[in-house]
């Protein structure tokens, strides 16, 4: 199934908006240290699907949210993402070669600068969220900060990944998977959605319910893919390493369902995202159809 | 010249206060991820002097801040230096295995944990000064967080690091020293300083430029001492790895200018950061022995 040529459009311009506010707004290489500016955009741009920011302009319609506080709350979901992945590449970690059909950043740029390099992206995106007006009250722009804090935090993302380095080589349950998961891969997704909508006119209770229902769904969705994609690719059409859950023994739902069930699981997730959102009407036409993207893709 | 006993009474005090703040609101060891709690309480609690909280306070009392706000801003400022250190310890930087009189956090977790620890202690900061009312004004909220995340980046403090691994082994001028050390201990320094003051009613313009000064000097006063202590003490005294910037063929105030003169220079570093507090009359008075303090240390 592919998607729409409508919704391609869509996600072409939203993904060159994103790009073109990162050139602008990522420190230049001409400016010192220009070896950590060069390694900072080196982590960042040119690469990926861009999942989050989507996630973050098609939530932002269900509320109708102005374009210029997407953009930066995209920008700076994105480089949450792209700092956890140079980290998570290095060699005390995953010590992975490849990223998006590139050398990763600490074999570009060594170990102590891809460390630096995450560790000031992370700032960045604070200093963004802070710096630039997201919404008219000051108040609902903290407690926007707050919420990316919390799922980048130990209680979000980087507590996922103390899980998962804590249970390679062990028997998880499935219920131990899917908590890992929704820390690891799904704190960032679900608050793409969540700061999207945020930044336009309040939702009711009721659509806020329904929103992070969801937000869940989907974020677990996207993990159960990615660890089908892992056992099912290869290196190439992924554009990093494949096959590499079950080379260190990770535990991943292809590994404990089979790739058949982990499939279904998926598509099982997508139908309750996409319940969730009926309620929302013709606004949430483009988050829906990125989740059918997220759940259907190919790599 | 020893501090006076009264001084000695209201930083033990502070220290008190902020360790019972971080005791409280650093997430549990009894919470999963276990292991990564306790490595980032580990990289925070019972260590150091903490002069940057000591600072933060010192400053408040300038603008008349309150101490509920002091306290919050206080503890972010101290996660992002634990976790600066952390990081910098690692093998892929300074490679450092005692910090505080204890074995660094990668020595005592692995490396991965202390990255990971490193990691959401930056998140946890900014969580903290975005989830605590720290102004009644939640835009001049909105700027404060702004400021830690500049002075936290690749301008600041993350850059300064930069420019330290990729000048070592090469001879630096002594400007180049300087803005090295304006950003790698400078910024955060000057920033608790700024943060402290900012908690309070507004300073007028004449007093934030006096107040910057001060924030100034004493920033690179800081590292000027530091400098000279690694040259001339030994491990047991400074709890961390002595002359090892020496070894690792670092440039340092102490082996440019020599001890002698480098000792002459933190006094005037000193005069000027006392000059700056001047028109602040009594309000003055902690930051300006805690300055003296900074500056007559011995470890």
């Amino acid at each position: 199934m592919n998607p729409p040529d409508d919704f391609l459009r869509w996600s072409q311009e939203i993904t060159q908006t994103l790009e073109d506010f990162l050139h602008r707004h990522l420190p230049s290489p001409s400016i010192a240290p220009r070896r950590l500016h060069e390694a900072m955009r080196y982590a960042v741009l040119d690469g990926g699907k861009r999942v989050r920011p989507l996630l973050v302009f098609a939530a932002g319609e269900l509320s109708g949210a102005p374009r210029d506080a997407l953009q930066v709350v995209a920008a700076s979901v994105e480089l949450i993402h792209a700092y956890s992945l140079a980290h998570d590449d290095l060699p005390a970690m995953d010590n992975d070669v490849l990223r998006r059909g590139k050398p990763t950043c600490h074999v570009r740029f060594g170990e102590a600068h891809a460390l630096l390099a995450g560790d000031t992206l992370q700032s960045l995106a604070f200093q963004w969220l802070s710096e630039f007006p997201l919404h008219p009250d000051p108040a609902r722009q903290l407690a926007m900060i707050r919420q990316l804090a919390v799922a980048s935090g130990s209680r979000g993302m980087g507590g996922g990944q103390a899980i998962d380095l804590e249970s390679t080589g062990s028997l998880l349950s499935l219920p131990e998977l899917e908590a890992m998961h929704l820390k690891k891969t799904g704190a960032l997704i679900r608050t793409a959605i969540l700061l999207g909508a945020s930044c336009g006119p309040p939702l009711s209770s009721e659509e806020e319910r329904h929103l992070a229902g969801c937000a869940n769904a989907l974020g677990l969705a996207y993990q159960v893919v990615d660890d089908v994609l892992d056992a099912e690719m290869d290196t190439a059409t992924l554009g990093k390493t494949a096959g590499k859950d079950a080379a260190a023994n990770k535990a991943t739902y292809a590994g404990i369902m089979g790739t058949k069930q982990a499939k279904d699981f998926s598509r099982e997730l997508l139908r309750t995202a996409r319940e969730s959102l009926e309620l929302f009407g013709p606004r949430r036409r483009r988050l829906e159809e990125l989740a059918d993207f997220i759940v259907n893709r190919r790599s």
